[in-house]
């Protein structure tokens, strides 16, 4: 449904299984029918080894992968934006699911797309689109190859703020109303050198320290909270 | 590691492959030594098949579950802390991944336990293990099988703060720096009726609405991030 609402991949057809209730689809054939989209009824059988073994809920689509957007397009829909925009950028992200997560509260947060470094990206889409909760479908995720992306966004007057570890400023001191793109790390290496060297400030998620951490997921969702936060004047106290 | 310092579970043996780097396990071989635990050099394939299928990085111990903490220790435990209690109520989590993810979470932003409905309790501890990162050693959790638990907890000072999506109040006007336990529902139910009529009050984590909304596990994340800059002077500003 979401992804037929977001309306950015192809659809071939959309296989329904005999005997759904008529309204518990009811929304998704009037809006396939509106978008031009053949609809099938079919076995259950079918429909399970379509899903390859995964789980479908009596509805599967056979569709495109979703296009990632291009950096041409993001400084288009930057210029569109009334908010100050606020991305992500993802270094060393793990895996799909753990993606998924991070585009469904990247989205609930009020961020405007997601950056992944190109050569991380081997992600299985369903496995991303799954925990993203439709946030896959609707929030703008672009590949990036080296840092001149990077590097044009901030001298369209983004802010690149670095997380990291141990640094003495916290997020809280830091201003995530501005312009802001956010840089997170993987787990294991962190952010990268190119990065780090264009970074214009560092900041924290403070912890109570000792053994504990947080996973990458987690953080991304936590800073963006306070991004959130700090955009919200009643809440910024 | 984390296990062997917690020393919550009982161990029988630590097996180690031949030819990992002595320096790589010292500090392991260090603290079994101490705790009387015997280790064993085995075979690659051998560890292989004792960590059915997952992977080990060439140290496999067998050791029993972590016992579940109980109502009675974790009144004790309570008793001996310094800081206002902080404690999270799980109800409907959905699988071992998040649960582990919350708990890492949970330790790193001071939570001092968390609660789990017990018949909810039908987790793969070494898939709630792996991702808290060492949390489940070292976090209380106690299952609840009723809310008298958190009745008695209520009787000695603690609020009941349960979170609900579209309540007017959000966390950032609560107040969780008092001793607190924090109520998160599953994604589907909701918090359940009983835990709902005992909450003293309610909360939301705002969210930019729309078809966004938050997963259980990051919601977590953000709720209790947001007890930890509260409960931080420098930063509740």
């Amino acid at each position: 449904m979401a992804a037929l609402q977001a309306w950015v991949r192809r659809f071939d057809v959309i296989c329904i299984r005999h005997g759904m209730h008529e309204e518990k689809v009811q929304e998704l054939l009037d809006l396939a029918q509106l978008r031009g989209v053949p609809v099938q009824r079919i076995d259950g059988k079918q429909l399970d080894a379509m899903a390859h073994g995964t789980t479908h809920g009596g509805v599967v689509a056979v569709v495109s992968p979703k296009p990632r957007t291009t950096p041409e397009r993001l400084t288009e829909l930057l210029d569109t934006l009334e908010a100050p925009p606020l991305l992500l950028l993802l270094e060393g992200i793990d895996d799909s699911r753990n993606l998924g997560f991070v585009l469904r509260s990247a989205e609930a947060m009020g961020a405007h797309a997601v950056l992944v470094k190109k050569h991380l990206w081997e992600f299985d889409e369903v496995e991303i689109s799954r925990p993203s909760s439709g946030a896959y479908e609707r929030l703008p995720v672009v590949q990036i190859e080296s840092i001149d992306l990077l590097e044009s966004l901030q001298k369209r007057g983004l802010q690149l703020l670095g997380c990291l570890a141990g640094v003495k400023r916290s997020m809280y001191e830091a201003n995530l109303a501005e312009p802001t793109i956010v840089a997170l790390g993987g787990e294991k290496r962190g952010l990268s050198g190119a990065v780090r060297n264009i970074c214009d400030r560092f900041m924290t998620i403070p912890t109570g320290g000792g053994a504990s951490s947080l996973s990458l997921s987690h953080a991304a969702a936590i800073v963006l909270a306070e991004a959130m936060r700090q955009r919200t004047p009643a809440q910024a106290g």
